[in-house]
């Protein structure tokens, strides 16, 4: 994709950047990037005379933030399961949509089953609806196919829909998502196998970061231990699942292991929050899945903030427990929800969800930075929260270059 | 407004005339309309031959729907409270902003000091958001201008919203909203006021029906009557905010009156639902607020099942306690919180939404009815509700008349 140079001038600039502005709109604001990096962010009136004849955007009085990063996707699956929630709310319980083959081996089942175009074709207009709502960076994750063969698939699929879109495609490898049927009774030989398919995977160039889900319902602490071990030898930075449904010490693990973020953390500790700051290892708020299950227990924000440690907000995209495909709508759950500040939640689906994808070139706007950019049709930033449904970017761009609404 | 004939074919139709296919999709479907009314809904092999030259849109196997109706919004003000929202999750109390100017009165202040020009400019694209969401039929309230001269600003301002955009705007006077400054210490001086304005605005022909906010903050259950004693001296129709917050006996109340809903309902008892089911008063549920407000106490919904009282369901849409632009999204909501089942959530936003509004001639795609149509890019009803973000039409006709997306 090629990259470009422009000025975005007649904003409001909030730049999540800490040596400046912050989280305090800049009136009267110009971006300026060259070849898709930022060079000046600020008042018009100190554009540097160099930057004044790149081609010019007139921003209207737009709010301009960093574009939006969804941190914590599993976008790319087949059919979906509306069937199986709309049997939920007329009565049937869990246990019964198991029996009617529901549940997560059913989005399995759909997934090896699909042809890679197949995949692609149903899985472009979810990514495209949360680069509709701002997102110029995502991260997918494998974790329907468990097998080599449809892990890969679903991998290359990701791969593609970044290309297509324009944006930057972040991929997980969650092979550790769930036992496949072929392997029932058998979870210690499955993640060997997972551990093996790691090494082909990566080797094709497919995998940015490991993923597993423990749990009392899925992997043990020993197990997720064990995949980590593989990524870590292949040099690869490592996520989790975590303290999602219980306190099985996922966040703990995930620290102690140096990894880049502990994701849903609803039942996470304080002795593990106090692991995770001295990794820098970020919360990962998932509060679609919190809204749709009804989840009660709150992670502990109070206990977050006390010990510094970075939160992100992301969607977590799925067919099962979170099927949200807006980013904004994602972050006005955690102010309602979880009661985050817009604050918190604005840097939660940029700076904070950059960290937790081990970037450090994006998340703020700033030189140096990519010239992710997305300008919005409101005054204060804290209305991406306010508003529920439709605050849609009027404009987007990803490392300099203007999407066009897909 | 010009109305429209014509044919959409290639579709799936959900009905949800009780005499036809109800929430059963028909595949294989056609629409006929003719001057803006549905002439034949049904599998195409069975379209009348009378039928089969009208212009055709082809569906491409799109879920058609009825047009939804919005049938409870304060869309009309000016400002909006996002900075108060970012105060309360920074920690104030209700009574720092309230000190500091906030709450209702503060919307009430920017809605006078707008020009209608700058009123109509403000809500505009918050109407159009709401079509843009799916919805042909839109009910508009007053209630932030609080005299004679303001309230009948925002209903003026309501119907030219319908006339710009092509659909059907039903509004409603409330007065009996909040208290306004003026009248401080004086609430039944005030509706005396209210109930003399109704005549001038009625003789306008700016009043479709009546509401009031009975409620410990607002009116008493006898000051209540009153207003409802003016409208239906003017045979106009009524309606309540009814135990929203407490049971003050609104729900009842309204029902005495032979009133067309009682809305929010969230603390109402089962003799007041009784009493709605004798005189066919529906249960304007409105899951934003309740959601916004993190409120615990459900609506009676086993209630209103058991005694066969039809349950709305809108946005609510206002800028304190519901800034829900979205039908679709307040329809998950109700499934979420309310665990309303998506045929029960579905019917809520155009079936009963329409007898809410005292019309017979929209909420089913039956003949005789108007040409309100949805064209939804989903294969299952469900997954209006179960998808959260960016489920909008590809298609929509406002009596026979496409819209174009605002």
């Amino acid at each position: 994709m090629s990259t470009a140079s422009g000025l975005i001038q007649g904003i409001r600039a909030v730049t999540l950047d800490d040596k400046g502005s912050g989280y305090l709109p800049i009136d009267g604001a110009a971006i300026a990037f060259v070849d898709g990096q930022i060079r000046f962010v600020g008042p018009q009136e100190r554009l540097p005379m160099e930057l004044r004849d790149l081609p010019a955007f007139e921003g209207k009085g737009a709010l301009a933030t960093p574009g939006l990063i969804d941190a914590h996707t599993h976008l790319v699956f087949a059919g979906n399961r509306a069937g199986e929630y709309e049997q939920r709310l007329q009565g049937a319980s869990y246990a019964d949509i198991a029996r009617a083959g529901g549940g997560i081996l059913s989005t399995v089942r759909a997934t090896r089953e699909a042809s890679p175009e197949a995949l692609y074709l149903a899985s472009l207009p979810r990514a495209a609806a949360l680069v509709a709502s701002g997102c110029t960076t995502l991260e997918i994750k494998s974790g329907y196919g468990l097998s080599l063969q449809d892990e890969a698939k679903m991998l290359r699929v990701a791969r593609r829909i970044g290309t297509t879109l324009g944006v930057s495609v972040r991929t997980t490898y969650l092979g550790a998502h769930a036992l496949p049927p072929e392997f029932a009774g058998q979870p210690d030989g499955y993640i060997s196998a997972v551990c093996e398919w790691l090494e082909s995977l990566h080797a094709e160039g497919l995998v940015d970061a490991v993923d597993a889900f423990c749990e009392t319902i899925a992997f043990s602490p020993e197990q997720t231990q064990r995949v980590f071990d593989a990524a870590t030898s292949l040099g690869l930075p490592v996520k989790l699942h975590a303290d999602q449904l219980s306190d099985t010490g996922g966040a703990a693990l995930v620290a102690r292991n140096g990894g880049l973020s502990a994701d849903h953390v609803e039942y996470t500790r304080e002795y593990a929050v106090a692991q995770m700051a001295k990794t820098g290892t970020v919360a990962m708020l998932l509060p679609g899945s919190y809204h749709c299950l009804r989840e009660t227990q709150q992670p502990p924000i109070a206990e977050f903030r006390k010990h510094g440690v970075a939160m992100g907000v992301s969607t977590d995209l799925n067919p099962g427990t979170s099927p949200l495909r807006s980013l904004p709508l994602a972050m006005s759950l955690a102010c309602t929800h979880f009661r985050l500040t817009p604050e918190e939640a604005l840097r939660g689906a940029t700076q904070h969800a950059a960290h937790a994808l081990g970037l450090n070139d994006r998340g703020v706007l700033a030189p140096g930075m990519r010239a992710d950019i997305a300008l919005w049709p409101i005054h204060e930033p804290a209305e991406l929260c306010y508003w529920l449904g439709e605050t849609t970017p009027t404009a987007l761009w990803s490392e300099g270059k203007r999407l066009s609404r897909a």
